[in-house]
């Protein structure tokens, strides 16, 4: 169940992929078509994944089972997932449930995925009352982590990446060195892929320590959907108020630290930044959320840096004490 | 991953969920309706399937998913499943994906799904270029047999059990014995059930002796899809032809001793019954199979009763073989 971290040259990575070609099948976000080889461009069995996040659905995943069991997929195969978070989602979900299950590998290719998405085994569909309501716990035999992906991406995409970033540097003590460091960003993102394979490799259901990942997305999520910001921003948003709701003012010291070292927009992570803002929405998203366990929530706070800890409270005990919160209300 | 097999009357099974009915939400054939305490007929947690094998889709899925988060599922819910393999196919697979798999109950109502489907946890759904190409391995907690939905099967359903129960003659000498007994079928169907249990729980991903549970499914498919018989009578036939094909002349007469102490209809079990059957379909519909792995296909066969071994041959070199076979060339 445990996936292989491997930092390396993507042009290294082809040459693998090439001695395989007999074996394996492409799930590739259309917009790194640039990054491929041309063997890879004109291979016959590839999926392109045009729009990740709007394709991330079961029509998709029944068009990809259909072309590939139709160019002779067997459980002997291998998919290769290349493009962010949502096609590695949806790759991985293919893998998980074609023929019950074949293996795959995971080519990150944003800041975001490379950090977060795929690691860890958690792979998804979503369906139109929500996000990643189907899905399994499947971890790609290896995550290739190839820096070379790294330059293109846009702005929005490398501060998406470094909000789950901000995460890591308080749940490991070496992680926050590498970021308050200056760390070059892929050193200090194999860091945190590392981490999480630790954690997940010792809780691979999440029945465990894996919920300490999940700092800050309680309203991450909330404010991702209600805001339409990307994933990691949101959870960088998610961990500061988080902390400003529970009153924890040295911890709120180091997420400012954090965050300006990782050059993150300081004045974009606060809901007064956004004038589409709704309490209502906010609470109505949480209650939505599938995170829930019947009628309680576990909030990730931590006892100190590097020291997580979950606390589970009643969701609407917990929804008062956000909708009592200053900022929120003005 | 294992399952509790539990023999019991229906009615005291009614009472353990009535127990449990906060957190439980059903997926049920309507045709088992007249079985159902009122509560369950009122219940607000049903999907109800309405024609099994079509519904067994991607389609169906994402309703049910849909349905069971509108009325608050969550982790800790749990899928109570009733009816015959189609069912409890489709519900296991929602339970293996919903929120990355919840738990299951299995309350098989047919005998073939008693002796074959949902035990071994192998849960799938169709898709339009066939059967069970997308699908986990997701055991129920436990599976209730209950011999009230025995009375109130066709003969043909009764005969489709049958068939595979025929299977386990040849892989158990005391299923063997029970048959020739003419023990009651309840019995002998819990005897299967806790024989594919065992062999199941030593290899639940079907990488060792679970594939013992294939004899006579590679014919058996095909004769399924092409002649359009049941499952079990399929398979039945399937054990019959492949004993014919590679000469097995002993195993052939221990074939009609069994088949005839269950009653099954011999002269329905032959290709000469059937005006459809084309040598030309059969073919394709086993080179079709997902069954194969690479270009082997893997022949359960028996050095003798009870002693299944597995015959690793090329899929050509065994089709040419069936090509050859003179009851179907005439």
């Amino acid at each position: 169940m445990n996936s292989e971290i491997i930092y390396r040259p993507w042009s290294n990575v082809c040459e693998e992929l090439l001695e395989q070609k007999d074996s394996i099948y492409f799930v590739i976000d259309s917009k790194v078509r640039t990054h491929l080889p041309s063997w890879i461009q004109t291979f016959p069995k590839i999926y392109w994944v045009l729009d990740p996040e709007r394709e991330k659905n079961l029509k998709s995943l029944e068009l990809i089972a259909e072309a590939f069991v139709k160019s002779g997929i067997s459980r002997s195969s291998k998919i290769i997932a290349i493009g962010g978070g949502a096609t590695t989602d949806l790759a991985g979900f293919a893998a998980a449930t074609i023929m019950r299950g074949i293996h795959w590998v995971s080519i990150p290719t944003t800041l975001l995925a490379m950090v977060d998405g795929s690691l860890g085994g958690k792979v998804a569909v979503n369906i139109p009352l929500g996000k990643n309501l189907l899905g399994a716990f499947h971890a790609p035999d290896k995550v290739y982590i190839c820096e070379e992906f790294l330059n293109s991406l846009s702005v929005l995409e490398t501060q998406s990446g470094k909000g789950e970033i901000l995460k890591y540097g308080f749940l490991s003590l070496d992680i926050r060195e590498m970021i308050l460091n200056q760390d070059k960003i892929d050193l200090i993102s194999m860091a945190c892929a590392k981490y999480k394979k630790e954690l997940t490799d010792r809780d691979f259901r999440e029945k465990g320590d894996r919920i300490f990942l999940n700092l800050g997305h309680t309203l991450g999520h909330a404010f991702e959907s209600t805001l339409r910001i990307p994933h990691g921003l949101a959870v960088a948003m998610g961990i500061n108020y988080i902390f400003k709701i529970f009153e924890l003012h040295g911890l709120l010291a180091e997420w400012k630290k954090l965050a300006l070292s990782l050059g993150l927009p300081i004045e974009k992570l606060q809901v007064q930044a956004y004038s589409q803002f709704s309490l209502t929405k906010l609470i109505n998203a949480m209650r939505a959320d599938k995170k829930k366990d019947g009628q309680d929530i576990q909030i990730v706070l931590l006892k100190d840096m590097g020291e997580p800890f979950v606390c589970r409270l009643d969701l609407e005990q917990f929804l008062k004490k956000v909708e009592e919160y200053d900022e929120f209300k003005s």
